[in-house]
C-alpha cells in the first residue's frame, strides 16, 4: 500500500491566503515535509503550521551551503542535484510506508518553486495532487492595487538575473511585467526600465501580504539595496477614457 | 458613513480553491456582485455562493449583448465602457449607503478580470481591498502536473489573438508560456506553435480544476474547435540530468 504525495501552494505569505483544499490536505496529512536553508526558519511552514495535524511528523528538507559556489559552477549543479535526489528518496521513504505526505511550497509549487524538483522526481512513481496557491506576485499587485494586465496585454515574468540589454530589450515589448529575483539586481533593473521607458510605471514590493510589506514606486525608491524575493511590478493596463 | 469595497478572487473553478480570505470576506459582505452575460448564470458565483451571508443582497453585473459588433469597433468600445460606468455606479449608490460590497472575480481579481473596471472607477473614491486568488492557469499547469517555470526561465502570458507571425516569434523567445483566448484562434496557435519549434511540448487545457477537466498534448487533439476559456501551456522546465 503506497501513499500519496501532494504538493501544497501556500500562498504569498498571509496565513489567510491558503486555499480550502490547502487546509484540508494538510489536515489529512502524516507527513509535513518543507525547504529551508539550514539556520533559517522555513517562511512555509510559518503561513501553514496553524494548520498542521496533532502528531504530524515534520520533514525539513534543509539545503546545502553553497554560499561559496557560483550558482552557474558545474560543482554548485552537482551539490544542488544531489540535494534534490536525497530529499525525494526521504519522501520516498515514507511515501513507501504508505503514508500522506504534503511538501509545502511558497506561492504556487510549479512556478518557480523548489516543490518541482521532488514533483519530477516521485510523480511517475506515486499518486501525487498539486493543490495551486496564490503566486507571489498576485499577493504584490493586489497589496498595490494595481491592475496588471487587461485585454489583449502580453504579460512577461523576467528573472532579475537577465543581462541589462536584454532585460531592456524583452521590457520594452511587454505590456506588462513582473521582474522576479530583484536583490542586488535592482540597479541593473532600474536602468533597463528606463531604457525601455518603463520606469515610470514601475512599483517596487516587499514582503507583498504580509504586516510588514512595503510598496513604492521605484522611481522614488533612492536605496539601491533590495532583498531577493522582492519583486517589481509594471503594470500593464491604464483605464482607457 | 462610507462602505468598502472588496474585490474577491474566486480561483480557477474548484469551491476548495477559494482563500480563507476570500470566504471570511464574503461572509461580512451586505451585498455581493457579479459579472455575467445575460441569459448566463455568473461561474463565479456559482463557485462562491456556498458562502453568501443569509440575507446578502446580489447584484448581477449584466453585460450587454454586443455579438453583432466587432471588438475593435467604436460602437462596441462605447456599449462596454457606458455598461462600466453604469455597473461602477450601481456598486457605488451600495458603497454611499454605508455597505460592504464584495465583487467576484473568476481567477485574481487583477489578472485579465472584469473586476478591474469597478476597481479603477472607484478605488480613488471609497476604502478598497483585493483579495487575489488562485489564476486559471495555475489550476491548469497543477492540474497537468506539468512545472511550468523554474530559475531563470521567462514566462510569457500570450492572447491568443494575436496575429499569427507575431505569436511565433513571442512563442520562440520563451523559455515557457501560457496562451489564454484560445477559442477559434486554436488553429492559428498551433501553427505558431509549429513554426517556434514548440508544438510536441503544448498541453491544451479546457475546465482546468472542474470535475469535467479535459487536458491532452496538443499534437494529439485532432478537433480544432476550442472553448474561449481554454488554455494552452507550454512548461519551460525539463529536470536537467
Amino acid at each position: 500500500m503506497r501513499g500519496h504525495l501532494i504538493g501544497v501552494g501556500v500562498g504569498p505569505g498571509d496565513p489567510d491566503l491558503l486555499t480550502l483544499k490547502a487546509v484540508k490536505a494538510l489536515q489529512s496529512a502524516d507527513v509535513v515535509g518543507y525547504f529551508a536553508k539550514a539556520g533559517n526558519v522555513s517562511h512555509a511552514r510559518t503561513v501553514a503550521a496553524a494548520h498542521f495535524p496533532a502528531g504530524a511528523v515534520e520533514l525539513p528538507l534543509l539545503y546545502p551551503v553553497t554560499t561559496e559556489i557560483h550558482r552557474h559552477d558545474n560543482a554548485y549543479r552537482s551539490a544542488i542535484g544531489a540535494f534534490y535526489d536525497a530529499s525525494a528518496a526521504a519522501v520516498a521513504e515514507h511515501l513507501m510506508a504508505g503514508r500522506t505526505v504534503a511538501v509545502l511550497s511558497e506561492g504556487d509549487p510549479l512556478f518557480y518553486g523548489s516543490y518541482m524538483h521532488i514533483h519530477v522526481r516521485l510523480a511517475g512513481r506515486f499518486q501525487t495532487q498539486v493543490i495551486p496557491g496564490v503566486t507571489g506576485m498576485s499577493g504584490c499587485w493586489s497589496e498595490a492595487g494595481a491592475p496588471i494586465a487587461q485585454g489583449d496585454d502580453v504579460l512577461m515574468v523576467l528573472p532579475g538575473t537577465l543581462d541589462e540589454a536584454e532585460l531592456a530589450r524583452r521590457l520594452a515589448e511587454a505590456d506588462a511585467a513582473v521582474i522576479m529575483k530583484v536583490g542586488r539586481n535592482l540597479p541593473k533593473i532600474r536602468r533597463a526600465l528606463a531604457a525601455a521607458g518603463r520606469l515610470d510605471r514601475a512599483v517596487y514590493v516587499e514582503r507583498g501580504t504580509m504586516a510588514d510589506c512595503a510598496l513604492v514606486p521605484l522611481a522614488e525608491r533612492a536605496e539601491e539595496h533590495a532583498p531577493y524575493f522582492a519583486i517589481v511590478l509594471v503594470p500593464g493596463w491604464e483605464r482607457a477614457a
